[in-house]
């Protein structure tokens, strides 16, 4: 069957590349329409030229269209997937304003800035300093409610999980979380040399704090080849890049006092004892340090920039062939391994998929809220999305101590947000174990206003 | 009707002297017998001395046994008074083992020891060093449940959250936790010049975490005298006493971020904004800086001590009339103002009483887990205790930012207790924002454990 799907903030170029080659792929799509949408004018001709070329190399069948009118991309779309970033006027990316106010942060004491809290290490997951962003993704969301109703919004871009829920709370658009750290399980398999298909697993959680709470291997218990694999060859282990993070010391560590493996993005969101400074990260994540430092996370952000420099170059040179030029990163025949062009085909086409998705809790993790966002196995057909049975149970521990505290924190991000309450933004410093001096909570706050991209962030906080 | 009550930890003499003229003075309970208990033969011989003597004094007509042997003061008991303290053998009092343990953890740069954590700044309200304490509490409730499975366990020894839901979970016992920091409320209407009998007020939270959730005065909005008062008078408020933290700057503060009054000892449970150093205790509770520092709490102890020598003194003097020489604390005819005489009395004799008690909340305060131990108000009379719809509902911002987080430490403290895993004794300290070096945390613990009096607890948590 032939959809629309919009892809918002497109010009996060390779990104969107990659699941136009997945719907090319996709023969049950065939014919379907394909709508970018960004601001950026030169990003959008470059994705545009670069998934016709690569839809072309593949012999797909999609058609296409552009715009920089959200409205116009929005009618009639049965799809919509959000990767939008907000970027000031002005900054190459979405990145520049968050190492602006990180820097600022760090003036104060606040090691990676004020996002980075306990259950929150991921540097690039900001939940406090995020309002322009927040306000992009809610905005983006109205539109849907407004044009297309009955769209399917694929929320990717991050914070899945507070976005996610703030969509929930205030529109009644049908928006999903989609995020990719759920992969984590294929390199753990890989590493204990295990077989995908001879495993049963599960795992289960709220976004980057997802754990694998069923492990059987030919029916035998997973967790004691684990414990085996610890016992004898964790030692050995050495990152092979700054994510490789699978099994790393921060990781055995929470397995020992949780009982469970974290998954994926959950391995890096653990505790300040793993991350207090660039020395206890490499202690606890071998020696890169994990990506959330101030070495590695630099190094990234310029990669990412010189890619997308050398992908507009690439869409201005028709003589290349991406396929060829770029046999990874878009390769002729294998799926990206994303769950969006899946999910797309399985409500579309009835081609049942297994994804892991963040919906509202309702009763799928017992003991959690149900009107919260969980991230869980779910099963995917044409009648709709199918939460698994989450068996075994995620133990108390993970739940009081882990999954809790993580949602206190996304309902305080919420509540500021939604409220423009700034006594919420200084009670989340007053609760920070970095704070030396609680008079500078709201000078910092200030100072973070005051920057000329927060305009609008300041005068929604103005108390 | 005339019934049997042991009083467990007898040996705190005032407060049981106290409570027995309360008993003494409520005509219903006449010819009822008292049962001392404590291990303690010279305060046993004290307090049965002093009761005897007021009860006499003010014309009551009341029983004594005593006993060193609990099980013996159990058999019949109807209701059982627990304000037993654990005590370390050659120990003045109960005291004494939480200073040297604070003294350690200040060695370790934990001001005010490792159990005063973010709300939980109550240094008398000891929730992970007290092993021994809550094995003590534990091992009172099992007897209860071998001896008089029927009576009911008054449970007044702090910590009154940790104790009652440890009792709740591992007995079936009838417990049912007391706090008389409610009182809190007849304070703050004192200063606000109105009259109890003209307000309608409700408080609920978890013990030390409670808030004026309904404020009516002659139907008018409480809150706006209150916001006059603050707006008029907050300025020049001056605490009497280190006790005196009613309305204290910390307590308009707390006001100001949750929206409701925070009551009795909850107005010190706030935050290390206002406790990180006695300096910040003095901006934000006054020239005190309330109770809980290293001027006061020494100062605190010591009357106290010198009070207990004193009354031991006193019961050896027959020629004292105690009504005279003590007329504030032992008075002829007015009560206590304690809880635990009119609940026996609502239970046994019908003369219902409205209380506030710590029990499960079973949907009392809505999303707080049904099996949590809450701190509602509850009618009581002799077909049982009955709690009061809560009404208004705590704001959810209550619930999610300080009850949640508190019933989180509780069960940690449960759990470790219970478990004897020590790692959650560690995880306590890799969460508290005092922590300089995680890599002293274990020995930390290693050093408590290896004082004498916690030989036990150490076997305990042997990992």
């Amino acid at each position: 069957m032939s959809i629309k799907i919009s892809f918002i903030g497109a010009g996060s170029v390779r990104y969107t590349v990659k699941l136009v080659g997945d719907l090319a792929k996709t023969k049950e799509l065939n014919g379907s329409l394909i709508s970018f949408i960004d601001i950026d004018e030169e990003r959008l001709n470059a994705v545009d030229n670069l998934a016709k070329r690569y839809t072309e190399e593949i012999g797909g069948n999609l058609k296409f269209e552009k715009t920089t009118n959200r409205e116009e991309s929005l009618k009639d779309a049965d799809f919509v997937i959000n990767t939008a970033l907000y970027r000031a006027p002005g900054h190459e990316d979405g990145y520049v304003s968050y190492e602006i106010m990180r820097n600022v942060a760090e003036k104060y004491g606040y090691y990676r800035g004020i996002d980075s809290q306990e259950f929150n290490m991921v540097s690039d997951y900001y939940t406090f300093t995020n309002y322009n962003h927040m306000k992009l993704s809610l905005d983006i969301a109205k539109s849907i409610e407004k044009i297309c109703p009955n769209a399917w919004l694929i929320q990717t871009a991050n914070p899945v999980f507070e976005i996610t829920q703030l969509i929930k709370r205030l529109t009644n658009v049908k928006v999903v979380g989609f995020c990719h750290g759920v992969g984590g399980v294929h390199e753990v398999l890989k590493t204990l040399g295990l077989e995908e298909k001879e495993t049963d697993w599960q795992v289960a959680g709220v976004n980057h704090g997802i754990w694998l709470n069923r492990f059987l291997y030919k029916d035998e218990d997973g967790y004691q080849i684990l414990d085996k694999w610890i016992e004898e060859e964790s030692n050995n282990w050495e990152p092979k890049d700054p994510w490789d993070t699978h099994l790393a010391p921060a990781v055995i560590d929470m397995y020992k006092f949780y009982g469970l493996l974290p998954i994926g993005d959950t391995t890096r969101n653990s505790t300040w004892k793993h991350h207090h400074s660039l020395q206890a990260k490499k202690k606890w994540y071998g020696k890169f340090g994990a990506i959330d430092n101030e070495v590695e996370r630099p190094k990234f952000y310029e990669e990412l920039r010189q890619i997308k420099r050398l992908i507009i170059q690439v869409s201005k040179d028709p003589s290349i062939k991406i396929t060829e030029y770029w046999p990874e990163e878009f390769p002729k025949e294998k799926m990206s391994g994303e769950q969006q062009v899946p999910f797309i085909n399985a409500l579309t086409n009835d081609v049942e998929a297994r994804l892991f998705l963040n919906v509202l809790n309702n009763g799928t993790i017992k003991n959690i809220p149900n009107d919260v966002v969980v991230e869980v196995p779910i099963k995917v057909n044409k009648n709709g999305i199918f939460p698994e049975k989450i068996q075994p149970d995620l133990p108390e521990k993970i739940k009081n101590y882990y999954i809790i505290p993580r949602i206190t924190r996304m309902e305080m991000a919420l509540e500021a947000f939604i409220t423009g309450d700034r006594n919420i933004l200084e009670e989340v410093l007053v609760r920070d174990p970095r704070t030396k001096n609680y008079d500078d909570i709201p000078k910092l706050w200030d100072e973070i206003f005051d920057l000329p991209f927060n305009k609008e962030m300041k005068e929604h906080y103005r108390s």
